[in-house]
């Protein structure tokens, strides 16, 4: 039952976001979202946007005195830039509106909806579908996200992301990882934790943006301290592989999704892919059993393990390059270079912190669903009686 | 509106499919479903059951003197190997129960929902959760994804796939590629387009069943004819791209998935990535443009842009080793070695089968959203006059 | 994440009915479901069928050795008259059928779906509608609410009903009523308490049925056993009174519904209506309060109280008269008699058994998002938990 | 896929809407939506509250020089009354909270969620429930509700209503029902068609406030220019009687609903409730018949037949007594007298137009699913297209 919507574009007045069933005693602060709204403001390569928007959280409804109330929350982010574009997104119709003052965008872009929205939606200026497909929404799932994080972080679960590819360039990460994931990768202008790397990709980002060009990458998440169980394997919609799957795919510009190995399982053979178990009593979140390794990412037959969740995540580049591509007028029909609206030469960075986000709502519901409660309260008492049970629960 | 529900064991007495949102009128007989559950249990590689199970449908609702009359779609696919598996399936149950006549499944397999359903389900027989999370299931998704199918297939639509990696070997597939691309692929026991690659695969297989070890692959998937404008960039749970990755991803065995060239687009450039625009008046299905590469796979925006849909689908090797896994049998907590329940080395050749049948699915449902109709000929006017209306769209 | 879906027509080979979310480890057997479908069947005042069908469910799925496995629970329930309807229910085409060998439905019935589902799903022959549209679809209903009944037993819940109006003839319960109600509602042919109403009424039926007319009715649907808390406040579509009228109203000629004195509330003033409140320490289910009256029929503000939960259900009169409605004959658009198809007088007791099954849906819903748990040993214990904490809630 | 959330407290900083699902191209301005948020603010009998808040709609997003765009349009609505409750309300903590400066409100109404809310969901203050199970939120709704009601006028749909009773009163409405029935009523200060018996409902408001006390009453909406087969028989959620109960029963303090005649169905035989049909080439929206009464209030087999759709509605006493009822205190387990919120004598005139809000909402959701479209300009060739072949449907 837990579910979130989003509203707003690029250059509206605000974001607006609706999440509901979270349960009620959730301590939650404004700043406890606004953390996560900066931290996908940061990377390497961002472009000017990024400094006009400082982006911070109004609670509009379900939280008083720094706690959620059970009713659904609604969250406001004003976009500043919004000030320099009244005129061009006013709501309401204005003088001149036939006359073109709201200059409209023809020369779609390749790699956007540009095209595919104007043609679906049947509108003569893209402004009214890039407006909305742009990456700006994201910040609202960043804010749903940071809600259900700060959920699960009550459980003792933490969700944290590097970037382990930059346009060719490899990241080898530290094995194990660090502790606290996000500590370490935020500490990197890339997020990355390979310092060599991080190098090598700085430079190629200098080079790529001279050249009006752009970066795309892979990052990973990585969420530590689920108990197993969350998922399922009964039906085809409530695999939890198949539900991060559609997350992660849904963040604009990524276009591939792997699980623990990811797509390195299809290459390897049987005995080289799968996890051994043995008996480990004291691990109590993976039901008194420990894995070998952990090749599937945490997830066997739809369901979490309780090992840590893994979750290969691949960006192309950005789809606007400042040498434009080719593409039609859509006024006109005929050959034109495409629109330049944005930037940026790689947002790979910011998209592991969006990734996280996806992550955390994926699986607050999950949780939800096995936990039930309304209250923290009765959550937490059915988690812990849960996990009480799971103690004892083999061989015994 | 367009839904399907699955139940039944692997061993249980049969399958059943509800599928539901299909407009009346479209003509359907069972041997539309018949040959995709062929197709599914072929591929070299494969163990007893396939010989076993020759499977069939029967509609038990939602059809009539060959045509769909709207009602809900009910399938039903008798499990033959159920005769063998009546004392230990039973629903009821029997004397002897307490005693163990049912032989339950303790020593659990990793890689498998064994114990991960073991424990969420709180079950002491892993039986009661490998039966549902075989991939038996699957050839219920196969029989819904067949009538999706032919139902797209009135617009022109076809969903094809290919085998392009097995076990560590690429296949080269023809550019383009054939105009009947499921009559080339399964002329192939391995369902690939590159004999000599097909040659080295068989080869591998041989090799690797004899270790008792397994292999995975990955499949692509291609579909054809699909108009601009299915799917929304609006929403994050209506982005398509974001639906056919859950689809592909509750695939049991699949690690991972990729859009067009997937994974790939995050290690080129921008210009090397995106796919330029330019005018082509009698592309109706694009809107009057045409792309000069198609390496976004179909998508943009989180909709088709009426280029070939394309999905890499990767799976890991099959589970269950011949040469058991160390495990633990959960009814005493020592270390063991897995049951082996089966005994394919390969399933990737049907899992191409499989994600088609997923991909018409969610197509069709995408399909319904826009063009709505309770009957064919609805459908069929509404798709008709929206195709009439993009040809003259552009530059008019 | 509880959910059932139905499929099958009158004539048709079988019923299938798919639920999804019952916790695995409940105790069920077929007689758990035959009896409610029998209690469907019975009633003073039906037709023929109900002599041809005695209705017996198989489980295709989701139960073994007498219990629930977690996975989606298949059910089937064979039409005996299937045997005398194969040429014209056939799902494959026949020869003949261009020649009008399956004698198509034309004189479409008033208050039946005939007419308005023939032109929604553009069909020729009404049968294709109204086979579906016919109350039989009701038993695959029961089944599932059967199951849900089971499940909600387990914690006390009981679901019961009884006729209190019958064409124009009130009936007059017991105050209290019987503790077992069902046991004293079925013992009458009516389904109603009042003998003396029943003995009306039976005469009013003979009366009636000797005009060719037909009589609607009201029954009254109790539910005890409820803990305060289930339903929520805080969303539209998450009020339990709105959730069960939609329930209620989906029932096959069902007009009306009110929740405790219903419509009567509107009538009265608020000091006659609201329920107040005094401390009842030891009353755990409602929080340790106790209400003086019960006018609201146990919700308050979309959520339960703990008193019992009362629904009114007003059916109207079965609209298949056997002496005819006027109508027109869409074959030639000329007016005609309506077609017959069925001769109940009334269904009026069995609608009750009906609105129990469709509560018990409801009701099991709402209990598997507030406890969760996959388990009925896991729901259990967060059930019992939540119940130990209410004991200590007020005024501690 | 049409959906809207709600969020947002009574005396919180804003009410929220996401309303998702309404095709780009609809013309719709902020005073389209003002002008229902304006007509459920008045009625004779109601308190302070509808004095100061003067509800206006700003749009934050989906809505672009005074159209749909096809994105999620977010409404946010100021409360005015804020200003005053920023202490009590405010989304931070506040020193001073653990002084209980907030002043809980414990003293739990009789006939609200106090109670009920404060125990699912385990708080303190019953404010945490109360503020969003407020009848405030309603105005959300009518403010989705009003732009549903803005697309279905572009097809020629009327959605009104009007009160049939209050408080013991019965108000007799002319046959036929005026041509603008919202023009008529809203000129009433009860929303009633009956001089006589307005002039006797507000000597009893008067006198029952003399009294402290409160009343409920009635009312019917009715909606006309829907076209034949909106709705489903197929399956019971898709049921268009079903979905406007659930809509009808979600709106505070309704407690029954009655479609045509309703519970009067019940008390008829089958020849006074069922409407013969008869042969009416020109009558093109309900495929070219006309009944000769409208009892079923325009629905047979849970789809619309394209007669007047009529819903009645029951709304209960408003719960806050100024004479207050009986309750217990929750913080010290006492008898007490319940806190009194607000003062309403009645609030069935809004109540009419809330429910005409979701009447709109539930039909554009049906609307949407039948005729499809991303554009107002293809859901109306949809539409039309739909309507041209229902004339030449009946005999021919």
């Amino acid at each position: 039952m837990l579910r979130f919507t989003t509203a707003g574009e690029s250059h509206g007045p605000a974001l607006t976001v609706i999440l509901e069933g979270i349960p009620a005693g959730l301590p939650l602060l404004a700043a406890d979202v606004d953390v996560d709204l900066t931290r996908r403001q940061q990377g390497y390569g961002r472009g000017r946007r990024m400094q006009i928007e400082r982006d911070q959280v109004e609670f509009q409804g379900g939280v008083r005195a720094g706690e959620t109330t059970g009713a659904p929350i609604a969250m406001r982010i004003a976009n500043r830039d919004w000030a320099n574009w009244q005129e061009i997104m006013d709501p309401a119709p204005r003088e001149g509106d036939a006359d073109g003052r709201r200059r409209a965008v023809t020369r779609v872009r390749p790699g956007h909806a540009d095209l595919t929205g104007l043609l679906k939606y049947d509108r003569d200026d893209a402004r009214d579908i890039l407006e909305r497909a742009s990456a700006r929404e994201t910040t609202a799932r960043v804010a749903a996200g940071a809600v259900c994080r700060r959920l699960l972080a009550e459980f003792g679960v933490t969700i944290g992301s590097h970037l382990v590819h930059l346009g060719g360039i490899d990241a080898v990460a530290p094995d194990p990882l660090p502790a606290d994931l996000n500590a370490a990768a935020d500490a990197s202008p890339l997020r990355t934790l390979d310092a060599a790397a991080e190098a090598a990709m700085v430079a190629r980002i200098d080079a790529i943006k001279a050249e009006g060009n752009t970066l795309g990458g892979v990052c990973e998440v990585v969420v530590r301290g689920l108990p197993v169980g969350l998922g399922s394997h009964v039906s085809w919609d409530r695999k939890l592989d198949g539900r991060l799957a559609q997350a992660m795919l849904s963040i604009p510009a990524v276009k591939g999704v792997g699980l623990g190995i990811g797509f390195e399982a299809a290459r390897r053979t049987g005995a080289e892919v799968h996890d051994e178990i043995e008996p480990a009593p004291g691990a109590v979140r993976t039901g008194g059993v420990r894995r070998r390794s952990n090749r599937a990412g945490g997830l066997e037959g739809g369901m979490t393990t309780g090992e840590p969740l893994v979750i290969q995540v691949a960006m192309k580049p950005i789809s606007t390059l400042m040498r434009p591509l080719a593409t039609v007028d859509v006024a006109t029909g005929q050959p034109a270079a495409a629109a330049a609206e944005r930037s940026d030469v790689t947002a790979v960075p910011a998209m592991g912190v969006i990734a996280e986000a996806m992550a955390a709502v994926i699986l607050s519901q999950a949780w939800m669903e096995k936990f039930g409660g309304d209250a923290l309260t009765e959550t937490r008492r059915n988690h812990d009686a849960y996990l009480s049970h799971l103690a004892g629960r083999i061989g015994s």
